[in-house]
């Protein structure tokens, strides 16, 4: 296969790990941003071969529940749609909102089919030890998204059993979706499968930030798009621990920022932003998978592009820095975003 | 600081993540082979700018422990003298075996410095939580290692106490040794703070895998270390689960190939291994600091440099090309050593 991922000499830094003042490890990888209509604002390293884009698009994922009219049938809460959006914790408030959005079908967990792990919140995990359960499909990262999938299915009497794999209604009405607001096709030759079952779809990092560019201000979208998104972004916003819960990037970003930013991580090192009020996606690979480097980079980003109040602000400032310190609670070193990324261009 | 890590052209792959049949995420870095004469078999990318070796040197840092006669004087058995070389994951008996060093000297977990956390171990942790008992210091991966040093310093009757610090008698030894198996000075110029507290010193991967060499066959080394360094990979060997336990790259390996090879990861992607046999030491830094594309490289580097019995081994061949599988149990792609990698040279 030849478009595939590659170091090439424009890869650029996006994060350093720093230790007694060496720098201890490094991060590359690419970012594109773009505005609502498709201008490219800035591309850095690759942006143009396809990757996966993992769960940074849950939310577009999450579209067809609210266009459908699923959401509106079931009354769902912002609480839910954010947990639609979300790859959860496990933690108690989030296994409840599956539960409900599952019950509001007349079902229950035996319906999921992402798979279960053990909560990847560590407090959580340890607490569910603590009381002799066993984890459950429930506490799947993507237990939201997938509910959602149920509601979509259950609200238009279509029989949900089967509706992780390509060909089933509603995950071809997902993909048709994903297709749609990052004009590149979604077929075949560019699926993996995720985590959780459903398919993941290969696609340029340009088209991905292009996506959340469209998300952000619903400019060339349909008017029942635009307002599908516009709820999701408003759901998520007023209740941002559904969407990672407690110490995640997403959910501390928007507790701070609310509707000023929506921002998603993806496994394998993937990490996007809306930014509504610029008009602008972002969309960030690390190369490695490593998260820790797109999220330090992302948080550079949106303090450069997101305008003075995200310039200011104080969680964005933290994760664009963070400090390490060792089990003894001593300073060793630091996470921070890599110098180029934060002068604005 | 010019001696820090940056990306230079010699960066070369060292293992690939594939999903639907691309490379998903990848991993570069650098590998250092040298014989225990010091002679440069292989060196591939940067293996000069200083790294820091952290727990790969831990084999290193018991040499103290014996040739300071307290492994005799207290009896250490194979299972305490493999848990001073071991970054383990704080199963049952990796923490009785640890305190049972404690023990030997009058003292317990109290003495330990290395600070507290979860076990590594996720089974582990899951089982301390269950039994609602919250982790101890004898549950940090390094409480072997620093029960090494409290027994090294109370057999010669010195006060333990502060014993992580540099100038502490028992770590000014431990620094000492570790200069002179390396060849490499260790300062305050070159020093870091690890997880635990103790001194990590930056280094060229040349000089650690020159230090696993020696390691690994004695020669150039004084008849005391030389012995000692023989008895610790004896150990080791014997009770290759003390070392890291249950899954670990290193408990895996070398509950197979025995003294065969001996191997020893380090936190942000360093791995060591030495190879008695051929008199080979082998140094590799992920530059990310993802062990999983350091240990994918190492099995395959083992494969190439091990002779015939390690290029069949079962274990090499598993961990060269991992299958990735999701909660659902179905293959989603893998983790492979990059391809160059592979071929003897």
């Amino acid at each position: 296969m030849t478009d595939t991922l590659s170091s090439t000499e424009a890869d650029i830094p996006l994060a350093e790990v720093l230790r007694g003042g060496r720098v201890e490890s490094l991060h590359y990888g690419s970012v594109a941003i773009v505005d609502d209509t498709g201008r490219v604002v800035l591309s850095l390293g690759d942006t143009e071969t396809p990757v996966y884009p993992r769960s940074t698009t849950k939310a577009l994922q999450a579209l067809p529940l609210v266009e459908s009219g699923a959401a509106d049938h079931y009354g769902l809460s912002d609480q839910e749609l954010a947990l639609a959006c979300a790859s959860h914790g496990g933690e108690p408030e989030h296994t409840a909102a599956a539960r409900r959005m599952l019950e509001h079908t007349g079902r229950d967990e035996t319906s999921l089919e992402c798979g279960v792990h053990w909560p990847t919140n560590a407090a959580a995990t340890r607490a569910l030890a603590a009381s002799g359960i066993e984890p459950r499909a429930l506490h799947n990262n993507c237990s939201g998204k997938h509910a959602g999938f149920i509601c979509t299915a259950c609200a238009e009497h279509l029989d949900p059993t089967g509706y992780i794999a390509p060909d089933h209604p509603v995950m071809r009405r997902v993909t048709q979706t994903l297709a749609e607001m990052t004009g590149v096709p979604h077929t075949d030759a560019n699926r993996g499968t995720d985590g959780c079952s459903i398919p993941t779809y290969a696609i340029p990092l340009r088209a991905l930030a292009l996506a959340f560019a469209r998300f952000g201000t619903g400019k060339t979208l349909s008017a029942d798009r635009s307002a599908s998104a516009d709820r999701l972004r408003k759901a998520v916003a007023a209740a941002p621990f559904m969407v990672s819960g407690t110490g995640g990037f997403d959910t501390l970003v928007m507790q701070e920022l609310g509707t000023k930013a929506f921002t998603k991580i993806g496994a394998e090192g993937v990490l996007i932003a809306s930014l509504p009020q610029s008009g602008l996606g972002i969309a960030i690979k690390c190369h490695d998978g490593a998260l820790r480097g797109a999220e330090a980079a992302m948080a550079s980003l949106l303090q450069c592009f997101g305008g003075t109040e995200l310039a200011a602000s104080p969680i964005l400032q933290s994760l664009t820095r963070k400090e390490l310190r060792n089990w003894n609670g001593i300073h060793v070193g630091e996470i921070r975003a890599a110098s180029g990324l934060n002068k604005p261009r």
